[in-house]
């Protein structure tokens, strides 16, 4: 039986994790759960090569340095020569690889706790995807979340169901009802199909991006293991999502569901959700004195930090910069980030 | 008419508004409110030649330099062998006065809005001080205050009243009470009496702590404008307040009641609340950025300070420590600077 192929992508900035997220050291980059970063998290979870080929990554050149640092030799680096979220980014991949290979996509910045439950879905997926399927990872909501898109669940299929809609992020109102039926899973960002089957798609549904890209890698140049698009036709490509670019169009869409402790880590809140806490609920990390605390979450590269007679607040030392808010806040800090990183 | 000579207290730490005060830095000489330090501020207050004496200054060895450095030329300084707490410091100040002195003990790290009103309040004071009466300043209450003793107001004695009682600190609903019946102001810590007076009254009440800083000034050391009691006869003083020593034993204790805006500045609420703000009752000093904050303190000496979605939370950034406490938590961070300062 032939490898699956991880393609691993390495966009987004992670700003809501500011002050510790930068531009230049974005989360995937991060050892924020234990001592590996999210990114060699995700390289580790596809690392049996029995199953496994070894990983293409997707990422810009900024970061170049940090995936050969973290990540080893054993991958493909695909450079984006522009940011266009990751319908372009999975389909330089796919023009990369034969026609049947089957690709397991992965986002590189988010956090699965089950291992086993994340090879269980892996399995399911990838049969769907022999099928000529086009499979996104469901995850099974454990909470009404407005922060997340919704997969709606049709008909069994195989392991798996067909895709009956894919929903934006819902008031909580709609969240509720989302958890209550039982019908709805999280969308995970994680996909599985054949190269063909993605090209074929986005052919369909985004021909100039198609073209763009298939353009972009047929003047790539390659040195090494790393693969530079050309930048010019990359870059007149629009930037979309393979949500929206494919998954939402395509009639071959698929869902697998599974429940494997899944986390997108998207701000401080999520991440403290996912940290082991003491009996109050703290989590510290660096020196770190607490004094009639519950819930907070509290780390320092440096300074000392005492903290006094709070509840459910996040204070975070990075460098020259501070950050205090609120659990409840912690969704605000990507717009902070943005406008004092100018 | 002879001048009023100011006696200038220095002791006591401040570790409630730790980390900014320090043991080797401790609030008097901090600039906590404006660009003049909290002992600055003292010595202007009675810095009128044409009613004050240059002041003498009691305080210990280790904050000699930062006096000389706020405080100037004019001054004599008298260095504590150790602390004793106000009674024996107030006692090695009259003993090096004629005994018809007339003094003004000021503590150095409270704050006093209302310069005239002091003013006011001192020319009162010192008009019982002359007729033999040991004088408080009581402070008109503008709150039901805890943290604070009271002092309840007896027959009217000139343009004050005789005191008849000193109250410790009382519990809320006693403190509720004393607000209400308007016959209680605080114990401003303020005094006003002879030198003489002061030392036949001590020497009535504690009569081995008279003879103690008796022989300290006996041996005293004289350089230049600085004084060095004996460290052995003052070593062996027991600590304590003049309060307990002599304002509530003496039957020729008077009160004066003064509204000039003072506050003690006991923690970083009460800072807080005598400091200027904004709209939203934030105060902020150095690189601050808010976000959705009310009633917020942040200071920072280097770091910039994010702060998002919080309301009644104090930052204070100073060097290698970062405190951050909730208003209502403010009264515990002595203990915590005790503790970490080991």
């Amino acid at each position: 039986m032939t490898l699956i192929q991880p393609v691993i992508l390495c966009g987004g900035g992670g700003t809501r994790l500011w002050p510790r997220s930068r531009r230049d050291r974005p989360k995937p980059f991060l050892p924020l759960l234990g001592e590996r970063t999210l990114f060699q998290q995700t390289l580790d979870r596809v690392s049996d090569r029995d199953m496994f080929a070894p990983p293409i990554v997707v990422a810009g050149a900024a970061h170049e340095p940090l995936i050969r640092e973290q990540g080893g030799n054993e991958l493909t680096l695909i450079v984006e020569p522009a940011a266009r979220n990751t319908a372009p980014a999975i389909a330089l991949a796919a023009l990369s690889l034969p026609e049947d290979a089957i690709m397991l996509v992965c986002p590189s910045d988010h956090y699965i706790a089950n291992d086993e439950a994340f090879i269980s879905g892996v399995r399911q997926a990838i049969a769907l995807a022999r099928e000529g399927r086009l499979v996104s990872f469901g995850i099974e909501p454990t909470a009404p979340e407005t922060g997340y898109g919704y997969i709606r669940k049709g008909a069994a299929l195989g392991e798996g169901f067909q895709v009956d809609s894919f929903v934006e992020k819902p008031d909580a109102a709609t969240a509720q009802q989302f958890l209550a039926s039982g019908q709805y899973c999280w969308n995970g960002g994680i996909f599985a199909f054949a190269a063909g089957d993605f090209v074929k798609e986005l052919g369909r549904h985004r021909p100039e991006m198609a073209r763009g890209v298939a353009e972009a890698m047929a003047q790539a140049k390659r040195c090494g293991a790393a693969i530079y698009p050309a930048a010019e036709p990359f870059a007149a490509i629009s930037a979309e999502s393979v949500d929206y670019a494919v998954m939402e169009n395509t009639d071959r869409a698929a869902v697998v569901s599974a429940d494997m402790g899944w986390s997108d880590i998207g701000n401080w809140d999520a991440l403290h959700t996912v940290r082991p806490c003491d009996e109050q609920g703290n989590h510290t990390r660096g020196k770190v004195e607490l004094r009639e605390c519950s819930r907070v979450m509290v780390e320092s590269d440096g300074p000392r930090v005492s903290v006094v007679g709070l509840e459910d607040v996040v204070v975070v030392i990075d460098g020259d910069d501070v950050l205090v808010t609120s659990r409840a806040h912690a969704q605000s800090v990507g717009k902070l980030a943005g406008a004092v990183q100018q």
